[in-house]
């Protein structure tokens, strides 16, 4: 795999503007704008996204959440773990590792992380080492949870 | 809108058969027949879906759970609330009338009503009286909830 420059995003009128060409654009990118508009946060202000550039264009991108030990109820031990969302890749650019990528830099945290991914894209998870959570209805309604360990973490069960 | 006869469904080896027609199938029904299959749970067993039969064919369902007051962080006062997912009408049905039925059964619930639905179904979510809820990070993480809330209840800000 090629190496892939990953930069954590910055909120501004600009990458708002990019996020549009996502199909999972939602409440989150809205709000987002809503708060620079309202000045309610500063231009360039620290955002959950980490995106991949092609030139000064921005063809890839993820968002990334530490969901603190205290709310953990997926790993063994609970601690710290990782909530994965919106990971996607514009169309022109996708089977060109740049998804993995994301993931890959995600991973390096050396954290668990969480995700619930869309319908569909299960083989490309199971390729980068994720597996279905066990279903708990409580805890996750209407989600499919995949989750991925570093060593010496298991499934909280 | 005609009258729509609703039953909540039990689980059982003809109910999870007719689930695999729906889009939304996963790890809740995947688990539903791990946990027939291995005595874990009963034959006609409770479950969280409510659906819709024409003849004796399952043609549209939703599930439905109670989260309590303690967890709640969509409502003021704080109460317990209707969590709603996988509302889905099976092709052939669809614009008849049976999604609509089943909202408003969860209405008459009278309590408020969180779901999360899938990207493009916000004009049918809108004339059933729900509207967007503010965007909370640590909260919603990849949501795009709705709310519906019935007389005296508002959104907690």
């Amino acid at each position: 795999m090629k190496n892939v420059a990953i930069t954590k995003l910055r909120i501004n009128y600009k990458t708002l503007e990019e996020f549009k060409q996502f199909k999972e654009y939602g409440n989150q990118e809205l709000s987002m704008l809503e708060d620079l508009r309202t000045n309610m946060i500063e231009n360039d202000s620290e955002s959950p996204f980490y995106g991949v550039y092609f030139g000064d264009r921005l063809i890839a991108r993820m968002s990334l959440y530490t969901v603190t030990e205290k709310y953990d109820q997926f790993f063994d031990p609970p601690q710290d773990y990782l909530e994965l969302w919106k990971l996607e890749v514009l169309p022109d650019f996708q089977k060109k590792g740049y998804g993995q990528a994301l993931v890959k830099y995600a991973q390096e945290f050396n954290m668990p992380i969480k995700t619930n991914p869309r319908i569909n894209s299960h083989g490309f998870w199971k390729k980068m080492g994720f597996e279905t959570a066990s279903y708990n209805m409580e805890r996750d309604l209407g989600e499919n949870p995949l989750i991925w360990m570093p060593k010496g973490v298991s499934e909280h069960k």
